[in-house]
């Protein structure tokens, strides 16, 4: 390597590592505002995390910085492939925010902090017109952050998209969801008509805060999730965050009469963690954090309901769920256990929507952000809109804000997230059968042996994540290209059988 | 005013604004390590908050806002009432750090850190070996810091204890605590053999962490905190942390088997948090938050002991304290729980000390600083030293070093803390005076009438605390000089009726 060049990778590094810093802090803040911040100083502490973005977005507008980029992203060759990867991903990113300054960067971060204390207002009061100034605002500046950038796709959906899911279009993805709905809707009819009968009694029976704290700590020592390297605590949406390398927390809910709820949140964040915590230690120390959105969401889905909700797991697991909840379990048998679990009912929440249903709640979301992106569709009458959706979609209708076009806290930062919520669940049917091929999952699970599961994932899927695109990534796993029908096949399998159709 | 002082005012307000929010951050991120921060991200995030201490550090070392500073403190006359005391307090606050550059300030943060995680470790190992090189470290930056000062007193120690106290010295403090010890001394003995029987059955009768966390929600509403404007928690050490100017945030602790203890360090806590709450507003404007650590634990000793363990306190809250702790309460009269709740016994823990003893638990402290700084004690030599003086003043030997040398954090960022916390029960027996011939305080309590009670205090205690120098203060609100007498008095008084000596 050249002098000039170690010269340029020295600043890329230092820059990055003194960026990360400021990010870390505001990662801690902004954790602190979801979990514990009191309402009245929410507001103050958003303008200081705000300041934070602001000094990490400056650095890396330095010009030495950008040059050094420059330089570096022409030598790519000469680097190693944590390095070169790293400059790859901090080059498109300079490219996407080479026209924003860090006082226009400021000001957005002011819109989204803003956009999230009067969402939270909006959620609380039902009240959607509280919400809908700051959401006009949102995305007023989506499009003026597309506007600004200089290469660009036509559609600025696909712009968006782009960002949270890198390779992903509205092309793809019109095509995807139509071939969801083709094979989804019919069978969604079959099963509601069906006459299966799954026993729910038992799954609104009563239990405590305390006795749900137990489970969620059983759950996360099976999965392996380091309590040295992590903390859980709880809140009204469930998240996990990364704040530092030694830092990947998780959040729950509890309802007392809901305990599913809380189980299932758990494991889906476990899921998240374990990426993070079983990613390559190296990727820290070349400041490459490139994993996508959707590739998040396949690990998590992975963990939440290909392993969560089969029947290896359940039988893993019944014995504690009966010994934590006995006022719950006492006549619930492991086969009816297995199949509550696996309920397919249309419903209104997104997070406590069954495997089955969930993708219609992501078809609907997808459906009404190009409407809001395309101008099609006024913010006033988004209440309106995604009511008639769910109608059309689920056959349900939510009777308030609060349970409809309020639920999600996800348009307070921008639009194109939640169709990686569905590619996860694609792309985890494609690398499951690469998986089964090289173990004997359902034997692993019901061993409880985590350590197998985990190390599978940690270097096949876990491994380059951060370093491959989605496409080139999921074709080093399966050697196949992108396509939701591994899913689909799965869905329709696992639900005729258990519905016996 | 003059178009210079007025720029000059115009940077000092722009430039204390921007500190601030450095300041702000690193609150948080500490409030966090304190809360819930993994143990292997301790190292990290303090390394963040050193950064964010330094960079608002930095920014009252700028050339600007020194000469901006130095030109206002000669026009303080021209200044009003609280930007005049701002200017004065950050005047004094450059006097003591115009010799530590940015970086030195950096240095000292990390050893802070450092020894942070460290007295941490050695607590729960219960090894003070652990903790030692650290203390050292501490030590050492201490009497650095003190010999950068341009103006210094002689004795080391005195110019510690005046950054926590203004005014303060060893002289004033030998003598204050010389008479401490020869009026409590001998009355502590009278107490120990008079044979009056307590009823202490009951203070080990296990409680649920969710009935301790209900009778602190209960406490705090009693006292009127504010929950829109704090937030509540628990952490081994209960502590109160102002992060913004509407974010003061309290913690207690949970022992199944001393429900007491948790009640006393909520209406501790909540009293630091209320002089936080009822400061004037203006003072946020103004950047002058200058209350001393006397002041602090003057009101939240206040709270504690003179309200909280009074019969008008314990007639209110008993009929909660028996709906909310049935099993305990179910055969303890009002009389009982009012005597168990002042209860005299020499103890090894000082947050966990009665009010009588718990001066003594501040003269060992004190002596072992002095012994400290003046180099007559090693380090290695602490623990011992500390199990001695503690058997000498209370007659009692701790079996291990986290009963003793190890239980308090203050020696992690410094010497000169601890006799603060005697100096507030001096200072709040003085204003206990005044407010009698004001207020019928016994009457107030008794109907639950916080509003009364934290309105003089407003009034007469907390508007002018920032202000002025603690000296200044209580001659304001008592017309007197400090001492100890009223104290000592009161503790005469209350225990000779209550031991019937």
């Amino acid at each position: 390597m050249t002098e000039v060049l170690e010269k340029d990778l020295a600043c890329f590094h230092g820059t990055l590592a003194a960026a990360e810093k400021y990010a870390h802090a505001a990662a801690v803040l902004s954790y602190d505002q979801e979990t514990i911040c009191p309402e009245k100083a929410m507001e103050e502490q958003g303008e200081v995390g705000a300041m934070l973005q602001t000094e990490a977005f400056r650095l890396i507008k330095g010009e030495a910085f950008i040059s050094a980029l420059k330089n570096l992203h022409g030598h790519t060759d000469e680097l190693d492939e944590f390095d070169a990867a790293a400059v790859e991903k901090h080059y498109r990113s300079f490219e996407k925010t080479a026209n924003i300054t860090p006082e226009m960067n400021h000001e957005f971060a002011l819109v989204y902090n803003r956009a999230f204390v009067n969402w939270l207002e909006a959620k609380n009061k039902a009240d959607f017109s509280v919400f809908a100034p700051s959401l006009k605002e949102v995305r007023d500046i989506e499009i003026r952050k597309v506007g600004l950038r200089d290469s660009r796709m036509d559609n600025i959906y696909d712009n968006l998209l782009d960002d949270y899911e890198k390779g992903m279009t509205t092309g793809i993805l019109d095509e995807t969801f139509s071939r969801c709905a083709a094979r989804l809707r019919p069978l969604l009819k079959k099963i509601m008509s069906g006459g299966k009968e799954i026993r729910t009694d038992f799954l609104s029976r009563p239990v405590s805060d305390a006795q749900q704290a137990e489970m969620a700590r059983y759950l996360m020592e099976v999965l392996k999730y380091d309590f040295s390297r992590g903390a859980f605590t709880t809140t009204e949406h469930p998240f996990t965050s990364k704040l530092g390398r030694n830092d990947i927390r998780i959040t729950t809910h509890y309802h007392a009469d809901s305990f599913a709820s809380s189980m299932y949140s758990i494991i889906h964040e476990s899921g998240h963690a374990l990426f993070e915590m079983l990613s390559p230690s190296e990727n820290d120390d070349h400041h490459l954090d490139g994993k996508t959105m959707g590739q998040h969401e396949s690990v998590s889905r992975f963990y939440e309901n290909r392993i969560g909700r089969s029947e290896a797991f359940i039988h893993l697991i019944y014995p504690k769920t009966c010994e934590i909840f006995p006022q719950v379990m006492h006549d619930v048998s492991e086969r009816e256990f297995y199949e509550a679990m696996n309920l397919v009912t249309p419903s209104l929440i997104r997070t406590e929507a069954d495997e089955f249903t969930y993708t219609f709640h992501i078809i609907i979301r997808y459906e009404i952000e190009k409407l809001i992106l395309s101008g099609e569709a006024a913010i006033e009458d988004l209440p309106r809109i995604w009511n008639d959706k769910y109608e059309e979609y689920l056959g349900i209708r939510p009777e308030n804000d609060r349970e409809g076009v309020l639920q999600d806290t996800h348009w307070t930062f921008g639009f194109g997230y939640f169709p990686t919520y569905a590619l996860g669940n694609m792309y985890n049917a494609m690398y499951f059968h690469r998986m089964e091929k090289d173990l004997d999952i359902d034997a692993l699970v019901r061993a409880g042996d985590f350590d197998a599961v985990n190390g599978w994932m940690k270097e096949n899927v876990f491994k380059k994540a951060d370093r491959l695109d989605p496409g080139a990534w999921l074709r080093e796993i399966t050697g196949k290209e992108f396509a939701p029908d591994d899913f689909l096949d799965y869905l329709e399998e696992k639900y005729s059988a258990l519905y016996g159709l």
